[in-house]
């Protein structure tokens, strides 16, 4: 067993997150370790580590979902601290405790706070304490009493959605839009609550029609300081995958922002918060709706830090190591605008993942472009993963400038040996839809289905 | 002979600053047709570009400074405009006269006013007509009588500096310490100004010591706008080649930059500047000195983007389409620092071009990351043409965050199959005398003496 170095962080995680993550501890002079699976073996930003370990095979659970073994790689290496990226083992109570038993310590919050974040009723109750407006519903699960849920149904009016306490991401829930329709999807629910996540309990709430997927980022310390960072819009979604994310959100009323952005940095206050998160927000008809808070660094980070200058991931070690945040919340200003976009792997029409290899890459740079991305010609997009190329970041002095520049890098990247969606970002940043900006989470989609029918 | 359309730009350049023209005109909707010479034949910048067209065999004589060859490519392509770049024929006022003859537009100011600041002398004059602080020493060339010479230099005191009037880039100067020395330096100055620019008027300044090279980035169009855009320190050259720049100049009095950044706006308002330009100063114990004008665009051009978020060489285009600067003065702003690198392909010691072809390349990434690079792995590097490999820019919120930034860009950046200048920007980077910052324009030089004798 090598001695904890507390100047070596593990990567548990792969692909151009992991390479985020080099960059942070390079930025700030720490050894970078990445674990990687055999999938990912040979893979250019391995490289780029001060060292990388293999943690097994593919798929993910047997590697990048392997808390044993990915401890062992810790131990091997004497990394002190284990960043978990997005995805993975990101958001898993039962890995922060397994780190933290392990005498090393996991660049997130604490389990207690994870577990309570990801039972969405718990994290609802806190919410509604810290006085973060959530969407009209009683901050409990339902009873099993059927005419007491209709009760509540009718209290709170139609059309209401049945949630999962334990799901998350978009799945395990169901719209119900009157009165005869809510036994049978009260029982399918809970079914599939079970058998997803090991958690039968439901909720109800008030079903918003037309919202808009709105965040705030939030950073905090273990010294009881906590700050916001801006929101952002992510409502360009297909199935709950957000393809377009900006900063700040568009024809919001910045005071209104500001509100709930200190709000929620007093609740991490609060709840004992460390580290970085996101406070994911409904927005409809001018008012905020907290749905659940992710307890991890999101893919959409950079426009965050391309508005206000940030390196949030090299915050989150930060304050990891015991460090104090060197801003106060009067220093952090949001200039311009930014816009990212998603570039993935993947049919265009059917959206199926296209892995393969790249041979031929072309970057977009020039002013406000930034691209993050772990791979270059002559790499591979394995099937086991998912299938990120990278995200195109595009900052400008307002959003009109913004979109420009993002439409000149999409028009300038060139991509071959896979396909990509390439093609319909340059369509999506053309529609005018979304250049007037404020779409609903169902824009995508509905834009999508327009599309086939006139295609059809 | 083709239609002139005032939509196409030609090109009139190769490498990083060609490229960085092409995502200009794709920000504005431009088609770009990049000349280039068989020496550049197959070069991966040239496929993004709309077009591209071959005027001739390296050397760049027949080629890129083929007056004849780049109006014929402009011909048959239809272009309304043309991109001179920097270097070649950028400051030629027989290249905007023949582009404007053949009924043309250059990117850039008029031929006369580039005359005017092609001549040294001219320059100053206009300079001290306009405000802006000179070197001390007459604002004409020097009679060629040696007592009424010698009388100048005691009036000016020694030491004094003898410049070629139709020099630049530090060409064509000489020192003298004392009046001994005099006669001769003057005879070999007049000379070697005969020699090498066709002009032997010389004229005479104070030499100052240890003085720092600072300058101003204006931008006027041809309604009488003029705006300057900040200031860049560039005090870090070798044999008058810069290798690193910043903006803005550290530890200078910011309403003092100010007050000359007013003035060379002014100044271009009055001799009817129009396009990108740049005023160089020499900075000493408070005082600003002009030296000369480069009247195009500078390869140090992005540092400025970088903290004042705008797109120069887009704005170059527009002004020269007839656009009115978008801006006012109050409307610019500079936020944070941000330092670039000139990554050439030379040898480490001898600083002599290490062409050949680039066998592996990793560009850093990462928050506040630029990089403006021309060429990626399997690229070469040409013998004909200069050695730069791209520019890494970085930007923090502040000088020592840029530099933080800059260091970790460069750690992680990787270049194989050509030697290059890499490993002496990181030790110029971790420099105690260029950390602190405001060193002189004999910092780098001394530097490299210091190091060589250490080395011996």
């Amino acid at each position: 067993m090598a001695e904890i170095d507390k100047d070596i962080v593990l990567i548990a995680n792969r692909g151009e997150i992991a390479l985020r993550i080099i960059r942070a501890c390079r930025r700030l002079g720490l050894r970078a370790v990445c674990a990687y699976s055999e999938g990912d073996r040979g893979a250019a930003y391995l490289d780029l580590a001060d060292q990388a370990i293999c943690v097994g095979p593919a798929p993910a659970m047997n590697s990048y979902l392997n808390i044993p073994a990915l401890l062992a790689a810790a131990d091997a290496t004497g990394a002190g601290f284990i960043h978990p990226g997005y995805g993975f083992l990101s958001e898993s109570p039962e890995f922060a405790e397994a780190v933290r038993d392990a005498g090393l310590t996991l660049i997130g919050p604490s389990a207690d706070v994870m577990r309570m974040m990801g039972d969405k009723v718990q994290a609802k109750r806190a919410m509604m304490t810290a006085g973060v407006p959530c969407v009209p519903g009683p901050d409990s699960v339902l009873s099993g009493d059927l005419p007491e849920i209709s009760r509540v149904a009718e209290e709170i009016g139609y059309p209401v959605i049945l949630k999962a306490a334990g799901g998350g991401g978009g799945r395990g829930m169901r719209m119900v839009r009157q009165q005869s329709e809510l036994r049978d999807a009260y029982m399918v629910t809970r079914q599939e609550a079970q058998r997803f996540f090991g958690n039968p309990g439901i909720y109800m709430e008030k079903f918003l029609e037309r919202p808009r997927h709105v965040e705030i980022q939030v950073i905090a310390d273990s010294h009881g300081n906590a700050l916001w960072l801006g929101d952002r819009d992510c409502s360009m979604q297909r199935r709950h995958q957000k393809m377009i994310e900006e900063a700040p959100a568009p024809g919001i009323d910045r005071d209104h922002i500001a509100e709930i952005g200190a709000r929620c940095a007093e609740s991490c206050r609060e709840i004992g918060y460390t580290g970085a998160g996101t406070f994911e927000f409904l927005y409809e008809d001018g008012q905020f709706y907290f749905i659940e808070m992710n307890t991890r660094i999101q893919v959409e980070h950079p426009v965050t830090e391309m508005v206000t200058g940030l390196d949030i991931v090299a915050l989150q070690i930060d304050v990891a190591r015991g460090g104090q945040l060197p801003y106060s919340q009067a220093q952090i200003h949001s200039i311009g605008h930014a816009i990212e976009c998603r570039i993935n792997a993947e049919d265009p029409d059917s959206f199926a993942p296209s892995p393969g290899r790249i041979t031929a890459m072309h970057v977009p740079g020039g002013p406000g472009i930034r691209m993050d991305s772990h791979v270059c010609a002559g790499e591979a997009i394995p099937a086991s993963y998912d299938s990120m190329i990278g995200k195109v970041i595009a900052h400008g002095r307002n959003r009109a400038e913004a979109l420009a520049r993002a439409r000149s890098a999409l028009s300038e990247m060139r991509i071959e040996g896979v396909a990509s969606n390439l093609p319909l970002h340059r369509e999506l940043l053309a529609d005018p839809g979304f250049r007037e900006g404020g779409v609903s989470i169902h824009h995508l989609e509905n834009w999508l289905a327009a599309r086939e029918k006139s295609d059809g």
